[in-house]
C-alpha cells in the first residue's frame, strides 16, 4: 500500500503553490503560479531520485530507471494546471500520486524491469488556451507544434511567448519518447462512484467531444436610441443559440451533455448592443454517431437562429476528439489488481476529457478514478477523502507494478 | 454664424486624445486619456479667456463673465468622455459646440448681460461606471457624492480613487452653482432626422430608463463530466431573460426599447459551467407607465424563469431617470432661432439620456439635436457632416444669446 498521509501533505502542498480565493486553486496553465507548482513537484522528483526531461512543450518527465536497458518506460502522470476557480485534486492528483507510487517503491527497494516515468502535461484544462490537452496532443502527433505555439488567450496572450517566459521551455522533441503503456489516476469529476458507493472507477471509455467556438457579429449601437427594428443584436442570437444547444443535449439523452462555459461580448459597455460576440459550445457525447449528429444540428440551426436577426455567424472548431475505448489488457489488469486489493469498483466512462485520451493513440492506455463529493469539479469546492485518495494510489501502485514487471 | 471649420478642427483634434482602434474614439471616463483630453480643452478654455473652476466630481465650468454682476449664468455643454468603441462627436459635439459659441462671441466682440459656463460633465456616458450621467445627477441632488465615488468599475476600480488618480478632483462643492438656464446640443444618435432630411432636432422630450442590474448563481462545474440533471445553469438562465427582455419591448411598441449590453461570465472558462453571471437589462420609454410597467414585467418574469433551473435571481438598479420633459420656453426659443436662421427642423424625443435631463430638475433646460449617418452612434462608426456640425452650434448660439442677451 501507498504512504496515503505522504500522498494528502503533497496534495495539500501543491494546493499553497497557486491558491484561490475560496479555499481552492488558481493555477492556469503557463502563469507565473504554474511556474511554482512546476517548481516544487520538480524539488520532489529529484528528492525522489528522478531524472527530469522537458520537451518543447514544457510537458515534464521524471524518470525513475529499470533494471533492462531494452525495456520502454511505463508512462503515469496527469496534470498539475487547474481551472481559474479550480480544485486541489483534479489532475494533480494523478501527478502526485504516480510520485507517491515512485516514493512507495524507494521505500520498498523495489526495482522494476520497466523505467518508470512520472508526467506533467502541460496545458491539460484549456481553460486558458483551448484546446484542452494540447501538450499530450501534439505528444500524440494530433496536433503540430506550430498550432500549438499559436494559441491564444482570453487576453491575446500567445502560448509560446508564456511558455517561455515561466522559463519552462524544454529542449526535447515533442513525441519522441516511445511509451510501454501509459496509466492516469484522476478524481471522477462526476456523481457516479459517490452514488453507487464504489471506491474505484475502472475506466473502460472516454466520451468524445467538439468544442464550437461561435463568432457572432451584430451591429454595435446604442440601447437607447437605436429603434428595436434597426437592431442588429448579437446578443439576442447567443441567447438563441444557449437555447438549441440545451434543446440538442436534452433530445440525445442519454449520454449526451452541452453548454457554454466562455462568453465575450464586445465592447461590453452597459449602453451599447455588441458588435461581436464569442463564445464556446461544449458538447459530448460516449456514442460518435450521436456526438456528431449533435455538432451537426447545431451547425445547421445556429445560422438559421443568427440570419432573421441579421446578424452573421461564424463557428470555429477549437477542441475535439473522438470517444475512446481503452487498452482491455490494461483494463482487466485495473480490475484485478483493484479485487486484489479488496476495493469495490464498478465500470466508468469518463465524463472530462483526460491526456490518457491522446496517449491512446500512441500506447496502451488506460485510467483509474475515484469518488469526488457530489460530483462537483472545476469548483473551488472540490472535494474527496484522504481515504478515496490513497485506495485510488494503491491501485495504480500494483497497475504499474504489474505492467512494470519486477 | 459660428465658424464652422474651427468646431471642425477642434473636433478632429479632440479625437487624437483617446483615439479608437477603427477611426473612433476610446476616452472614457477617469482613464488617462480622459485626462489628456480635458487638459486639451483647459488650453482652449483659457485661450478664449475664460476661468476654469472643477467641482468634486471633476466636472469642468469654464466662465464667460457678463455685465451684469447680479445674472446667473447660461451653462452650455455635454461631455467628452465616449464608449470604449465610441465615436468622435457623441458629447464632444456639444462641450466643442459651446467653446464655439464663446470663441465666435469672443470673435464678434459681443458680450452678454448673464455670464456663459461651458461645461465638461464627468462620466456621462455610464459604460465604465453605472450610473450614466453620474457627475450632472450629483450635481442635481440625485446622486450623493458618497454614492458616487463609491461606484465600480468593470475590474473593480472605484470612482474615487480614479479621479484622483488622473489628478482631476476639484474642490469645489458640487451643485453649489445655481444656473439661469441649461442647454446642450448633441447628436441624434437616432436614425430620424436624416429620415426626415431635417437639420435641427427641436428636443422637446427625454425617454426614462431603468439599468436593472441582474446577478444569476447558478454551480460551477464541469461542463463534461456534470450530467444534464445536476446542472445548474445559470447561462442558460440567462438566456432566458434576454429573450424574455425581448418580448418585453416588443410587446410596448411603439415608443419602447429594451437590450443588454454587458455580460460577465465566472470563472468564464471554456468547460466551466458559469458559478455566477452578471449583466444589465437596458429599458427605456418615454411613456412613464409603460416604462415602469417593463420593468415590473421583467422583474416579475425573470425569477420564474431561474427557478425551474435552481438559479438564484437578484436584481439591482443601477441606473434611472424618468422621463423628462424639457422647458417650453427654451424649447420654443431653440424653435424660432432655427426658423430665423432658415433651417429645417422637427420636434424629437431623445432616446439617449443626457446631461441635460438631470440639469432639468435644476434650471429650465433643453437641447438641440443634429443628424447622424444611419442613426449611428455608441459606434466608431459614428459619422455627421461638417453642415450638420455647423448648423445646430449656430442654432445654440442664438439660442444662448437670446437667453443670456446682449
Ligand atoms: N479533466 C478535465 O477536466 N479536463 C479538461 C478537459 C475537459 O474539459 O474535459
Ligand atoms: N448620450 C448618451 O449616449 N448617453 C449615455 C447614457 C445613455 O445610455 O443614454
Amino acid at each position: 500500500r501507498v504512504n496515503g498521509a505522504r500522498l494528502w501533505d503533497s496534495l495539500e502542498e501543491m494546493a499553497t503553490t497557486g491558491p484561490g480565493l475560496r479555499g481552492g486553486c488558481n493555477r492556469q496553465t503557463l502563469t507565473d503560479e504554474d511556474a511554482k507548482g512546476r517548481a516544487l513537484f520538480k524539488a520532489w522528483g529529484e528528492a525522489a531520485g528522478m531524472t527530469l526531461g522537458i520537451d518543447r512543450m514544457g510537458t515534464m518527465f521524471f524518470t525513475r530507471p529499470g533494471t533492462d536497458p531494452d525495456a520502454l518506460p511505463v508512462y503515469v502522470g496527469s496534470h498539475l494546471d487547474t481551472q481559474p476557480t479550480g480544485g486541489k485534486y483534479d489532475g494533480v492528483l494523478g501527478v502526485l500520486g504516480a510520485l507517491e507510487v515512485v516514493r512507495s517503491l524507494n521505500d520498498l527497494g523495489v526495482r522494476t524491469r520497466h523505467p518508470i516515468v512520472v508526467v506533467n502535461w502541460t496545458n491539460e484544462e484549456g481553460g486558458r488556451f483551448a484546446p484542452a490537452m494540447l501538450a499530450s496532443g501534439v505528444f500524440a502527433g494530433v496536433h503540430t507544434l506550430d498550432y500549438a505555439y499559436g494559441r491564444k488567450d482570453f487576453d491575446g496572450k500567445v502560448f509560446g511567448d508564456e511558455l517561455k517566459r515561466i522559463g519552462w521551455l524544454g529542449q526535447e522533441e515533442v513525441g519522441a519518447r516511445k511509451m510501454h503503456a501509459y496509466f492516469e489516476y484522476h478524481i471522477e469529476q462526476g456523481p457516479i462512484l459517490e452514488a453507487e458507493e464504489k471506491q474505484i472507477g475502472v475506466v473502460t471509455h472516454c466520451q468524445g467531444l467538439w468544442w464550437l467556438e461561435f463568432t457572432l457579429t451584430g451591429k454595435e449601437a446604442h440601447t437607447g436610441s437605436t429603434p428595436m427594428n434597426m437592431r442588429v443584436n448579437a446578443g439576442l442570437a447567443m441567447a438563441r443559440i444557449f437555447e438549441l444547444v440545451q434543446k440538442v443535449a436534452m433530445d440525445s439523452q442519454p449520454n449526451a451533455v452541452g453548454g457554454v462555459g466562455q462568453v465575450k461580448f464586445s465592447p461590453n459597455s452597459r449602453n451599447v448592443l455588441p458588435g461581436t460576440v464569442v463564445f464556446t459550445v461544449d458538447i459530448r457525447s460516449p456514442e460518435q454517431e450521436k456526438l456528431d449528429r449533435m455538432r451537426a444540428i447545431i451547425e445547421a440551426e445556429a445560422p438559421k437562429l443568427c440570419e432573421p436577426l441579421g446578424v452573421r455567424c461564424a463557428v470555429e472548431v477549437v477542441g475535439h476528439f473522438d470517444p475512446v475505448t481503452f487498452d482491455p489488457t490494461l483494463v482487466s489488469r485495473v480490475r484485478s489488481v483493484t479485487e486484489k486489493l479488496g476495493y469495490s469498483h464498478m465500470n466508468l466512462v469518463s465524463g472530462a476529457g483526460h491526456d490518457a485520451c491522446w496517449a491512446a493513440r500512441v500506447a496502451p492506455a488506460t485510467m483509474i478514478m475515484c469518488p469526488c463529493e457530489g460530483g462537483l469539479s472545476h469548483n473551488e469546492d472540490e472535494k474527496i477523502t484522504p481515504e478515496w485518495a490513497a485506495a485510488g494510489a494503491d491501485v495504480l501502485l500494483h497497475a504499474v507494478l504489474e505492467t512494470a514487471e519486477i
